[in-house]
């Protein structure tokens, strides 16, 4: 679970730009990546004005079906983009709700730090996106699966997850306190990055686990999100010397949460598996020590527990607005123990160095991302329980999409390596990416000029 | 070091008040702590408008000389005092600014978790207190020591600890990621609770180092912080068995630190000592596990690892206008590696669990609050190296006035318990407290109507 969601159109540096004379070949920008638009600014052949408006396009088309957005002025983005076109700006303008009633109609004036960032980067800023109620539950919202309306998107950054599978947005923001992140990638097909905790700044976005909480990032290729690792300057101790998948040793493992995987994930994890070997790399399947069984039950002990300081607050101010879930953290009736509180926060910090010596022997490890695909519904946004495992680890988890469940709907796996080898991790992920992308059997349908091969002439 | 601090006046149950034809013998209500303020408002004796009368009174006496306040709007206060008189009420209206140029004129829109609560709860807000840079340096501002304007009040909650010591307010809050709420109390004479790490949310308060930062509660009495451990609701597993002094059994430790103690802490701890013994106490001299020797260096190396994450933010967004010892965090020439940074963060992890357990064989361990008292001067305010034993081991530390320095300055000496004894510790505390200050050499001086004994008559 996690925080609030923004998400925006491209890393831009607004230099040696000039309006086309026609924008018709650029109607289907909205298929670039962040790092093909980019290319394109930098070069003069598109204007961001011109891009921010073959997005907005897109979100016209596609809002009342996926409803991805929580806040969105388009005469203002379109107002950025021609500022971005011209000189750097800054400002702070969108109402931050946090997915409750309790803050309707909340404008901080002050941009959360890894806004603050992307702004002085040039990042276009589109809006913000829905998430579940304060991005701590999984009681899902308007938000649906671009790929099936009738599916959940995931949680809590739904609208990330789906406007990015979407074409709605190239990159985006999230967080992850459990499963945030990773679920709402692995659901809409999209690619993300869940780095070490604490590598990038969470100030501003909505507490919910400190010991947890992560920031969150998505886009729709590996280039992607290295633009966004540069500018949080994410940064390992030394260069990755990882040289390509032919040669390369990974692990794969199933985890102590293996009961929970569905027919979807156990085929993606075994396919997986498979191209990895067919492709030239050595694949050892390990199984973690039995002392890290209990980390599910340690990672809710521990959510639970800090999420009754976190939201005493809320609960104090109008526990009327606020979810039985949530305010139950409060209330404690189960009750956890101060004594149960700190025996999982000590027993998490002394198996993390113990899985980063495990993680150290393979380039990475390949885990499931979730239990299946998408669920049908929008009442429940799915189950983090592979995902809290990493969380509750602090390591660098990036899903790779590419596979696909018995509905046809997208399923990721996830690579993991040892704390703070995040710039590692996106590497072998680039690698890796394509081979999943190009045989895993899943395929994005339904977008306007990718069927048709469009992009290629953009 | 911390984040922003605020002052308020007391927590006050509007019920049952009716204004007093005359107020002059209100004159010096600002002598009262806020549970005794709280007392004579429920007994309608006073009003919350003639206690603040008072101690508006009291910092237009004295703001010229201590210079506490970074923003107070008088006022407001009045019409706010006036509404707690009729009605609860809540608002959010005061600017922000980190102690930093790049906040500047900033009003934040939403209250900081721990104001909302508190504002809940009836609490009279005055005003900001001022606070070094981000409350992350230590280099002093315009704030003086309220008992000699030549000295530092410490830091970085400056403003807090010179307030409360000068009777200006009764209560504050203020953070500490090293020692910014246990020095300045030491430095002003005044009782502080730096409770468990992550046991009251911090959420609205600047961060600094994830893993210490701590919000930090200021009082002139162990009454005062129990109002406000009620109003965070600490709670710790089971109610204190402690039944006094006498019988009670204490540990004092000198700590690794030690060779950084000057003459008056020296004389501060072995009279704490002698005066627990005199009062019926059994008191062992322990040292910690040569384990534990290399804290400090372990705090600093993770302080600085995650300054670097921190303040990347303002270092992007405006460099000139950020300290260079915070901006170096950010460059990291020294540099820190991902390496030695884990190798802390796991250090220290493995550590705590480690003290809970020696803590546990007594009521309470005693140790040093401060190498000494205040230094002379305003650039800097002070070492912290004592406290960030502590914030570094997440336990509950209060700060206990009493004891004096070689120019008669006061000198606090900290009791100290294992995590989640929280309650536990003011309860020690409210037993040892009055000792130390009856006994301990150093009394309050220049506060009129204090020394002519008036509040006895209020």
């Amino acid at each position: 679970m996690g925080g609030y969601t923004s998400t925006m159109s491209s890393l831009v540096l607004p230099e040696n730009k000039k309006a086309k004379d026609s924008s018709s070949q650029l109607d289907h920008a909205y298929l670039l990546t962040a790092s093909e638009a980019a290319t394109q600014i930098r070069a003069g052949t598109m204007t961001v004005e011109e891009y921010a408006r073959s997005l907005l396009r897109r979100i016209d088309d596609r809002d009342s079906a996926v409803k991805a957005w929580a806040y969105i002025d388009k005469k203002y983005v379109i107002e950025q983009a021609k500022a971005l076109d011209k000189v750097p700006f800054a400002d702070r303008d969108m109402p931050t709700q946090h997915g409750s009633p309790i803050h309707e109609g909340d404008f901080p004036k002050i941009d959360a730090d890894s806004i603050a960032i992307l702004r002085k980067a040039g990042v276009l800023i589109l809006g913000k996106t829905n998430t579940t109620e304060f991005a701590a539950t999984t009681i899902g919202g308007v938000t649906c699966n671009p790929h099936d309306p009738l599916r959940t998107p995931g949680g809590s950054s739904s609208g990330t997850g789906a406007a990015i599978g979407d074409f709605q947005a190239p990159i985006g923001l999230g967080t992850q306190t459990g499963g945030s992140t990773i679920r709402p990638a692995s659901f809409n097909g999209v690619y993300a990055l869940k780095p070490t905790w604490n590598s990038i700044s969470r100030e501003g976005q909505k507490f919910y686990a400190l010991i947890f909480d992560t920031l969150g990032l998505y886009a729709r290729s590996v280039d992607d999100l290295d633009l966004l690792a540069d500018a949080f300057a994410l940064a390992d101790d030394e260069e990755s010397a990882f040289a390509g998948v032919q040669g390369a040793r990974f692990a794969v493992c199933k985890t102590m949460a293996w009961n929970e995987a569905g027919p979807g994930t156990v085929k993606a994890l075994q396919r997986a598996t498979e191209l990895l070997r067919s492709h030239g790399a050595r694949v050892d399947e390990i199984e973690l020590p039995s002392e890290f069984n209990d980390l599910p039950e340690l990672h809710e002990t521990a959510l639970f527990a800090e999420g009754r300081v976190t939201f005493l607050s809320p609960y104090r101010v109008a526990k009327d607005l606020l979810s039985p879930f949530l305010a139950e953290h409060v209330e404690n009736p189960y009750p956890i123990s101060r004594k149960q509180q700190l025996a999982a926060f000590d027993k998490m910090a002394a198996l993390r160095p113990k899985f980063d010596e495990i993680a150290s022997h393979y380039d990475a490890v390949l885990v499931p991302s979730v239990p299946d695909e998408a669920p049908v519904g929008h009442e429940f946004t799915g189950n983090a329980i592979f995902c809290a495992i990493w969380s509750a680890l602090h390591v660098p988890v990036v899903n790779i999409p590419g596979f696909q469940g018995e509905h046809g709907m997208p399923i990721g796996v996830s690579l993991v390596a040892p704390r703070y080898y995040d710039r590692h991790l996106l590497k072998v992920s680039k690698a890796v990416g394509p081979i999943f992308e190009a045989e895993g059997g899943w395929k994005r349908k339904n977008v306007p000029g990718l069927d048709a091969g469009l992009v290629d002439e953009l």
